[in-house]
């Protein structure tokens, strides 16, 4: 269409996965821990629950719940439909056309997606050969190219990496532009940057329900930064933005810290369970903080193959050719698909 | 904050009534006609509902009942948060920094907001004495001016005046722009749009399910176009837009054609109830095809007073004081509504 605004000319569509399986590890997606009765008994509501009017605007149940999960202030949270909204706030917010937003990659691809349907300016900055950062070239290049707004994935996705905090707390203080820091997948790590939004001006922190807390189907993200980004941030947010049961959901969820803990330690131990068994395999599998494992494997179509087991994991492309991304399943998901590449391996061979 | 991008310095944070109140006609809410058994017995899902997984990207079971619902195809429609999210899609596809958008005014004040956010320039067309609108006075600005896009919110909210059918067909075969035709509140009148977007490939059509099917709580808009610009509008439209619940509840809603058309013909008649009654009183009140009526009156603190009855309107302010628009309640609502307004009729002689 001739109307098209430029920036998007070239654009994708996002594709999903409409494949069937019986085994899910493609989109790092946690286990329903926490609302196993749904199934059983439904959602119930409250006597006052009104759907049919307006959901609260400010969240205000749900941010007292994020703030005794994270220890931040209600005023230092924004919520939304899960982090992709959080992004497009951070762009809406201060990005203007043709500035320019810089990364590590490789990254979580709506980065660069935003920042072209935002007429922004994405330039990736090249991680190290095993997917290290090298946080002193982000911030040279930091300098040389005054970026509005860097995003830093933390632990990133897909390849698990983390940067430790003092790096992050390095490249705040050497950079002039905003650092959005998601921590998607932080609670399967150590290194959350949410204790220091009071420490610095330029520090974003995003969050999701979706991956530690096993809600990805509610949509529900928020981020936390001191008061005068938020408040700003709350001009361009749109009205009644996150609805009503996945602002009750949350709050029912985010109540269960024994719960989200035990599971935490469940996907670290099935993590390097994971890991050793790629490993001894003589796959080269990166080690990973978050609820996934990065890896290159040579086999050609091991993703088509792995599916004609009923098993779906995530390929890459282009400069990733060749390399794949696991979620942690649970104990017997994640033993049928090493059991799997085994086979896949003897097939090979013979 | 200086990192803030031009155009929203001085953009004002959405502000939403946290009032007590008893009766609340502000918001034109529909009443809870589909889904009233929640409260007793809570959502039941299906067994393979995984509230653990991202919901489905091209909400295909929710197409599904959209296309029966307002008889057009599958591929000819997108859902999401609400229409704000429908105006945002629209706006980022299709509209660069400085260009215009236009639309006649008063309207429904997000049309410029978010115009704002996204650094276009909104121009209103002043509408005439009655808030009726003068196509040709609009067509012919339209050619002035050449704006990227138009919107009409028909019925209009806030004023509830309809622009026929005939006159919207004149106005889009005489622009080069888009034309979106917000139709949140076409339920309650007649002259959709929607039968026409085979007919004109620059014609977007938007609906809700907030009002005539009393859900506003779940957040759920739609589009509908001629495929070209579904097709283009995809690749903007955020992975995962719309959250599972929503998705199913809105299945479950529009399943109910007659227990909604059953509710816009109390709407209607209310409707006409409160319009002879304000005009009996006296009161300047505008005929109306939407689910409120619009009216003017001189006494001072209408808006406050009414509060101290426990019930909330829709006060205006700047080129709009002394207007005000109240929501078509439930009988006893609006009964009471008239009772309270003679009251203070009374009050305001003595």
């Amino acid at each position: 269409m001739e109307l098209v605004k430029e920036s998007i000319k070239n654009l994708k569509e996002y594709k999903t996965n409409k494949i069937d399986f019986k085994i899910k590890l493609d989109a790092n997606e946690g286990k329903n821990i926490l609302l196993q009765d749904i199934y059983k008994e439904g959602i119930k509501f409250n006597e006052d629950f009104n759907l049919n009017f307006y959901p609260d605007n400010d969240a205000y149940l749900l941010k007292q719940e994020i703030k005794k999960y994270l220890n931040v202030d209600t005023s230092n949270i924004i919520a939304g439909n899960g982090s992709s909204e959080m992004i497009e706030l951070v762009i809406k917010t201060f990005v203007d056309k043709g500035e320019i937003i810089l990364s590590p990659i490789p990254t979580f691809s709506m980065y660069s997606v935003f920042s072209q349907i935002y007429s922004a300016q994405f330039i990736g900055i090249q991680s190290n050969e095993d997917f290290k950062v090298d946080i002193d070239k982000l911030i040279e290049k930091s300098n040389e190219l005054n970026p509005k707004v860097i995003f830093i994935c933390n632990p990133n996705n897909p390849t698990g990496n983390l940067i430790n905090k003092n790096d992050i707390k390095k490249l705040l203080e050497n950079t002039n532009g905003l650092v959005v820091v998601d921590e998607a997948y932080m609670e399967f790590a150590e290194g959350s940057m949410v204790d220091e939004i009071s420490n610095y001006e330029n520090l974003i922190v995003l969050r999701t329900l979706s991956k530690a807390l096993g809600l990805a189907g509610i949509r529900l993200g928020y981020m936390t930064a001191n008061q005068k980004i938020i408040d700003v941030i709350n001009k361009v947010k749109s009205p009644y933005n996150l609805n009503a049961i996945s602002q009750y959901i949350g709050v029912k969820a985010l109540k269960n810290k024994d719960k989200i803990f035990e599971y935490i330690e469940e996907v670290k131990n099935e993590r390097e369970f994971l890991y050793k068994e790629l490993n001894e395999m003589k796959i080269k599998a990166y080690k990973s903080y978050a609820n996934f494992i990065f890896f290159k494997w040579d086999i050609n179509n091991l993703y088509e193959k792995l599916i004609d087991y009923g098993i779906l994991i995530r390929k890459f492309s282009d400069e990733l050719e060749g390399y794949y991304r696991v979620s942690v399943g649970n104990k017997n998901e994640n033993e049928r698909f090493i059991k799997i590449l085994k086979e896949i391996i003897e097939n090979e061979k013979s």
